[in-house]
C-alpha cells in the first residue's frame, strides 16, 4: 500500500501542460461569458455595469430656469477675496468674507421693455409657484435662482440692478428695473443639461454615485444591470483547521485561504458560498463539489493547503466533471493552477468556471488577482477586464527570477516630485517574497511584473505595477494639512 | 406679506463667513472624532480599519516544513521552457511543457548519515502523519512539500536524488539515497514565516483580503475595528418629486440627489438612513431633523433642490440645534455649503456632523467627495482621511475660473509612453462643466484642481488630480491582448 503509493508519485506525467501567464488568462477570458442581464432596482444598482441604454424622457431643466451665478457689481471684490483665500488659505486660517450675493434672486422681465417701474404679478420660486401666471408686456415676476421662469418672460434682471418702490399698503408691489437687459440673459432654456431623447447612459457603463443620479433625474428605478457572479470557496488538506482553533495540534494549521479568497471575492461583490474545509478525501471532495456544481454558482475557487502529490484530488475530479484548460502556470509564485469549464450543474446555459488555487496562501492570492477578478469583471459585464497597470520606480533593487517571471507584491504610492524628482508612483516591496509569507500580501496594492532575468533590477527603475486594490487608500504625499487625530 | 419677503431677501447679511477649501477641510476635520471601536466577526470586518494589534499566538509553519520549491536536475530545462513561454507567450499560444516536478516529495534524513540505503519508517504528509515517529540516525521518513518533518530529521533529500531498493514483500520499504545534503536543506523552520509573538497586524491597518488571510492564520475571528458611520440623507425642496414619477408638472424635476448621495455614502460602507423629501416649511423640516438627531446617525447630509433664498430653512435650523462652522466656501462648484456640528441626539459622547450641500447636483457630489468622503474616513478609522492626488496630463486645454479655484471634472486614465512620450495619468475632461449638468459628473474618476488664475491651461499641462473612484475600473492601456466578448 505504502510501496503503491510512493510508485504512483515517482511516475511521470508527460500529458501536463504549462502555460504562460498571458495565455492562461487569455484561455480563461475566452471561456468565461458574460452573466444574463437581470432587472434590479436603482438601490442595487450601485457598482454594476448596465446592461441597457438610458435616454431621457423629459429635458432637464424640464422649464426655462434661472441661473444661479450672476456675480455682476460685486464681481471685484468677490474675486479678490476669493484669490486672497485660494493664496493664503494654506496655512492662514480662514478670511471673514462678505455677503456678495450668494442668492442671485431677480425678476423676470421681458427684454424689449427696458429699464422702468413695473408691477410684480407673481413670485416664483420653486415648486408650483406662478405656475398659471403670463409675463406680459409690462409686468414683472420675481424669481429665484433655480426657480422656474414664467412663461412670456425672456430675460432676468437681478435683485442688484433694481429698486423697490414704496407703495400705499393694498396695492400690488412696484419695482424699478435700472438695467437694460438681452433676450436669454440668466436663463436655462429648457432641455439645456440634458435634451428629451437624450442617451444618458449607454450599455457597459458602469453606476457609480453619478450614474444612479442620473438614473434618478430620468425617472429610471429598475434597470437591466449585469449581475456579479456566485462564488464558492473550498479549502483542501488534512493538515488544515478551523480559523476558530485556539492551539494547534501537531501538523496542523489553520485554514486561512477561505476566509481570504471568501473576502477577496466579495470584495468584487460577488454573492459567496462558503464550502467548508475538505479532508484529502476523494470521495468527500467529489461529493462537495457536486453539491457546488448543482447550486447555481459561477464560480468554483478550491485551494490546497499544500502541494500534495498523490492526495491532490481536485485535478482529476475537475477533469471528470468538465474540460481541463491547464493546471500550471509559468510565473512565481503561483505555478500550480488548475483551470477547468464544468458544464454540469442546474444553470445548463452557463459554464462554471473552476480553479483549483495553489495552497500557499500567497500563491493563492496572487492567482486571485491575475485569473480570477479579471474573469469576475467579464462576468459581471466590464468592457475591460484586465486589471489597470501603471509605471512606478522602484523604492529598492530587486534581484529578479532566473526562470520565471515574477509577480513581486509591492506598496505603490504617488510621490510629488519637488524640483528635480518627478512626479510618479513609487513601489516599495513588501519584504521577504517566500509563497508561504502572506506577511508580504500584507499592505500590498499591487503586483511588480519583473522578467525572468536573473538579473538585479536598480533601484529607482520604471517597472510595470498591476493595481490589485483601490488606490483611493494610498498615503499619498499631500499639500493638505493633516488632520488633528482627536479621540 | 410678499413685501416682507422681498425685503428680507434684499437685506444683506454682513456676519456670513466665506472660507477656503482647505480651510474647510481642515474645520471639518477638526470637528469629526473618530467612532469608538467595535467588536467584529471577521466576514464583517473586510474594509475596516483595525482598532488593536494583532500577535501570532503560534509560529508558522507550527512544525518544521519540507520546502515546495526545488527544482535541482530539471531545473535547465525548466528555465529554458519558462523563458520561452515568457518571450513568445505574448503572441503565440501556449507550449506543451513536461513535467518537470512541481510536487517535489522527498525523504527526511538525518544529514550527517549521507548516501547509503536506508529503511522509510513512515510516510508523512499532511495532517497528523508520523506525528510520533521519531527519524533516527540510518533511518529515514517519506514527506509531502509543505508537510511536517518529523522529530529527528534535519533535511530533506528530493526523490529522484534517491532510487527505490526493491525489497522482499513483508520487508518495510528500503530507499537510496544518492546525494549527501546538509543540514537545514529544504526545511523551511518553525516560525520562519511568522514567529510566535510577532506582531502581524497593526492597529490603524486596513482589512483587505490578506489582512483577512493574516487573521484566520493566527486564529483571531473576532477582532476590535472602528465602525463605519451611519449617514442620514435628506431632499429639500417644493420643486422635487420622487424619481418614481414618470410625468413630471410644471415646476417640478425629479430628486436625484438623494439616490445619489444614498449610493456615494453606501460606496464607502456607510450604514445608510433615508429620510425622504422635506417641502420648503420649517416645520417639516424641523421635525425630520429632530428626528434625525435622535436616531443615532454620525453624519447628516441634506441638500436643497435649488438655492432658496428665503425658503433656506436648512442653515438657520442646524445653527438652533448646534453650532454651524461654515456656509460658504470658495470653490467652483458648490459655493453654499453649510457645516455645522450637532451636539444632542441620543449618542451624547459622539457629535453628529451635519451638511447643507447644495442644490446642484454637481456641486452636490463634489462637496460630497471633497468634504464628507475624508470626514467619512476619518469617522472610520483611517489615519489618512484625505483623498489621493496624482498629476495628469491635460488632454485638453482648459480655461480657469477668473475667480474661484476649480474642481474640474475629468477621467483619469494611465497611458504608457511609447518611445518619446512620458508614461503617465491623461486627464480628460468629462465636458461642459455647468453645476447643473450631472453628465458632467459621468465617468469621472478624478477632480481636477485648477487655481483661479482666468487663464487657459494648455493641452499637456500637468495639473493636480484628487482621485475620487477607484482607479481599479481605468480602462489602462494594456499590453495583454483584448478578450473575446462572449454572450
Ligand atoms: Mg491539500
Ligand atoms: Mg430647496
Amino acid at each position: 500500500m505504502a510501496e503503491a503509493n510512493t510508485v504512483q508519485l515517482s511516475s511521470v506525467n508527460t500529458t501536463s501542460k504549462m502555460v504562460s501567464v498571458e495565455e492562461a488568462l487569455r484561455i480563461v477570458l475566452g471561456v468565461a461569458q458574460r452573466l444574463s442581464p437581470v432587472t434590479v432596482p436603482i438601490h442595487a444598482a450601485l457598482g454594476k455595469i448596465l446592461a441597457q441604454d438610458v435616454a431621457a424622457r423629459d429635458p432637464l431643466p424640464p422649464y426655462p430656469a434661472s441661473i444661479k451665478v450672476s456675480l455682476s457689481l460685486s464681481l471685484y471684490i468677490y474675486r479678490y477675496i476669493c484669490i486672497c483665500l485660494f493664496l493664503v488659505g494654506f496655512r492662514n486660517g480662514f478670511l471673514w468674507g462678505f455677503y456678495l450675493g450668494f442668492k442671485r434672486d431677480g425678476y423676470a422681465v421681458v427684454a424689449s421693455d427696458g429699464p422702468g417701474e413695473y408691477p410684480v404679478i407673481t413670485e416664483s420660486r420653486a415648486g408650483d409657484d406662478g405656475i398659471d401666471v403670463t409675463v406680459t408686456p409690462g409686468t414683472i415676476a420675481y424669481v429665484t435662482t433655480g426657480g422656474p421662469i414664467p412663461n412670456g418672460a425672456d430675460a432676468v434682471v437681478q435683485v442688484e440692478d433694481t429698486a423697490l418702490v414704496d407703495s400705499a399698503s393694498g396695492d400690488s408691489k412696484r419695482v424699478r428695473i435700472l438695467k437694460q437687459v438681452t433676450r436669454g440673459l440668466d436663463i436655462r432654456p429648457v432641455g439645456f443639461d440634458i435634451a428629451k431623447g437624450d442617451l444618458v447612459l449607454k450599455s457597459g457603463e458602469r453606476l457609480d454615485a453619478a450614474e444612479i443620479g442620473l438614473l434618478a433625474t430620468v425617472g429610471i428605478i429598475a434597470m437591466k444591470v449585469y449581475p456579479t457572479p456566485k462564488i464558492a470557496v473550498l479549502s483542501t488538506g488534512d493538515e488544515l483547521v478551523e480559523p476558530t482553533n485556539e492551539s494547534l495540534n501537531r501538523g496542523q494549521i489553520r485554514d486561512s485561504n477561505r476566509a481570504m479568497l471568501l473576502a477577496a471575492a466579495a470584495q468584487q461583490q460577488c454573492d459567496i458560498l462558503d464550502l467548508g474545509i475538505a479532508h484529502d478525501n476523494e470521495e468527500e471532495i467529489e461529493r462537495i463539489l457536486n453539491r457546488a456544481f448543482s447550486s447555481g454558482i459561477d464560480i468554483l475557487l478550491t485551494s490546497g493547503g499544500v502541494s500534495m502529490g498523490d492526495r491532490d484530488f481536485v485535478k482529476p475530479l475537475l477533469e471528470k466533471s468538465g474540460k481541463l484548460h491547464f493546471h500550471k502556470v509559468c510565473m512565481k509564485p503561483g505555478k500550480p493552477l488548475t483551470f477547468a469549464e464544468i458544464l454540469s450543474g442546474n444553470k445548463a446555459e452557463n459554464k462554471i468556471l473552476a480553479y483549483g488555487l495553489p495552497g500557499n496562501p500567497v500563491s493563492c492570492l496572487v492567482c486571485f488577482h491575475l485569473f480570477v477578478a479579471p474573469a469576475i469583471r467579464h462576468l459581471s459585464g466590464w468592457t475591460q477586464p484586465h486589471l489597470p497597470r501603471v509605471h512606478a520606480r522602484l523604492k529598492q533593487s530587486i534581484k529578479t527570477d532566473p526562470v520565471r517571471p515574477e509577480f513581486h507584491r509591492a506598496t505603490v504610492r504617488w510621490e510629488f516630485g519637488d524640483g528635480k524628482e518627478i512626479s510618479g508612483f513609487v513601489a516599495e516591496s513588501t519584504g521577504h517574497q517566500i509563497s508561504s509569507r502572506l506577511l508580504s500580501m500584507k499592505s500590498a496594492n499591487a503586483l511588480l511584473e519583473l522578467p525572468p532575468t536573473g538579473d538585479v533590477i536598480p533601484a529607482g527603475t520604471s517597472v510595470v505595477a498591476i493595481i490589485i486594490s483601490d488606490l483611493i487608500g494610498f498615503a499619498g504625499t499631500s499639500s493638505l494639512p493633516s488632520s488633528n487625530p482627536v479621540g
